[in-house]
């Protein structure tokens, strides 16, 4: 058995609890969180702290933080000799992120997996081993429809929107349409902030729609997807056709993830690693050669 | 540079032969086969001889032999310290492969990989990482529609049967209808020939239709596809779905896996491995961490 601690409570440690609790080779350590009186729906028998020093005998630490507090923790908990597992996905960044994180979990002998989540995670896995099996093409990596945290953000910052959400509409080659649902402050109409919306950087460039509902709670839906297309040669031989396509609760796919990628770092070497350098097979929970066996 | 053989030069070895010109990272040594006088298509400059001992520098051998020769040539180019590569397609013999190689191969400081196909071998990594990200529920492997060479072989060893051709139609589920082409010998009438093929154990339990035809020669096609459904449960949250799927040129997939393989057999420690046990990124050529900032 593994011991696995919890780093953040929100909607992804909530699921990633979930998983931990489902997989039948870890123990979970506690949770950590800023307020560790806020006990929630969490059972009674898992410590709640607020900083992993106050935990026992933790081996891997899964970040369930927002990104951009990831390095900052993985650093911290890196250096205690621990492994950590995160989701961290801002794409541009992650080199940089793989590059600190080395260094540091090297000079600790520990093991730090980034980017473990659908997209990048689980998709650049895919996306790898097509790219490897048709090493000429084009690969389009289709979104949605679900929702966009990051476009969400960007939309509640605007002046007179009260609440919002934007959805991630797939129209195919890597092109989206964005649907933005927006409850009104009062007194502010709706034309002048769709178009301050649509003005944004996250939006200028993709077709936009503006909505204004009573309710943007009640849109309420983590179902989300993916489409991963490419089209291309292998060796000389030209139009191979390969399509990969999901249909998930987004954040329970998060979870889970993060907890294989937590049972894989604990059989990495130190280091630094995305998922796409690590065997597919380190995953997995049991026996090695019964997987051999069964999944060949 | 890595200087690669290719042994055995069917339709598998003329597409490897094929990704290894389109691979910037290959040279290739040479090819062996039993009559190395035959040159038919094969460009002057490559050396054909017909033992892997006559060709020089040669660091990794692609098997292109039929799959029960695969661990007899495999054990004697490991002795030599040459990796190997191959497509050895028999599900339930691989991890008897795989430790009588993995032995061969630790003792003289040789990689193995085998299984390097598209099922087993880039399937199998999918599998895999559905298996992982949604640890409970069922997978699907359909294939075709498809010639089955295993089904083909058997119907031609069939009384009767001048040629023949089997294609396999997936009707979901893992389940597969048996569409037969078959030229009669003569004096041979069609139903009696037609019995005796649903009653070989290749096809007795599957639906299968047999197809008198003038010309098998005129039905050539090496088109085939994939469809790997799983329906599964992430963590306590049931109902993800995923799909992946192909439509292929068999033999030129193959041929690229097999090279991407050659690869990845190069970054390996001493052993055997199957494709699910080794990371994606080392299939790929050239600079890792422009994969890592493009495919994550």
């Amino acid at each position: 058995m593994t011991r696995a601690a919890i780093v953040g409570y929100g909607n992804i440690g909530r699921y990633t609890l979930e998983a931990l609790q489902a997989a039948p080779d870890f123990e979970i350590a506690g949770i950590v969180r800023r307020d560790p009186s806020d006990r929630a729906d969490i059972p009674a028998d898992i410590p709640v702290v607020a900083s992993i020093r106050d935990l026992k005998d933790v081996e891997v630490a899964i970040l369930a933080t927002p990104t951009r507090s990831v390095e900052k923790y993985a650093r911290e908990i890196l250096a205690m000799g621990i492994n950590t597992v995160d989701s961290f996905d801002i794409h541009g960044q992650i080199p940089q992120l793989r590059e600190t994180l080395d260094k540091a979990a090297k000079a600790h002998g520990s093991v730090a997996v980034i980017s473990a989540g659908w997209d990048p995670g689980s998709d650049s896995v895919v996306r790898t081993l097509l790219q490897a099996i048709a090493p000429e093409g084009v690969t389009y990596t289709n979104f949605g429809p679900g929702r966009s945290m990051g476009h969400t953000v960007a939309v509640k910052a605007i002046e007179g929107v009260r609440d919002a959400l934007s959805m991630t509409i797939p129209v195919g080659t890597g092109i989206h349409r964005r649907m933005v649902y927006i409850e009104l402050e009062d007194g502010y109409e709706l034309d002048p902030v769709a178009a301050a919306i649509k003005a944004d950087p996250y939006f200028s460039s993709d077709e936009t729609h503006v909505i204004a509902v009573p309710s943007v709670a009640e849109l309420n839906d983590v179902g989300h997807g993916v489409n991963l297309v490419r089209k291309g040669v292998s060796g000389k031989t030209h139009n191979q056709l390969f399509e990969f396509d999901m249909k998930i609760n987004n954040p329970a796919l998060t979870g889970q993830v993060l907890v294989c990628c937590a049972r894989a770092a604990m059989r990495q070497r130190p280091g630094c690693y995305t998922m796409i350098e690590i065997p597919v097979i380190d995953l997995l929970a049991g026996d090695r050669d019964a997987h051999i066996a069964h999944l060949v």
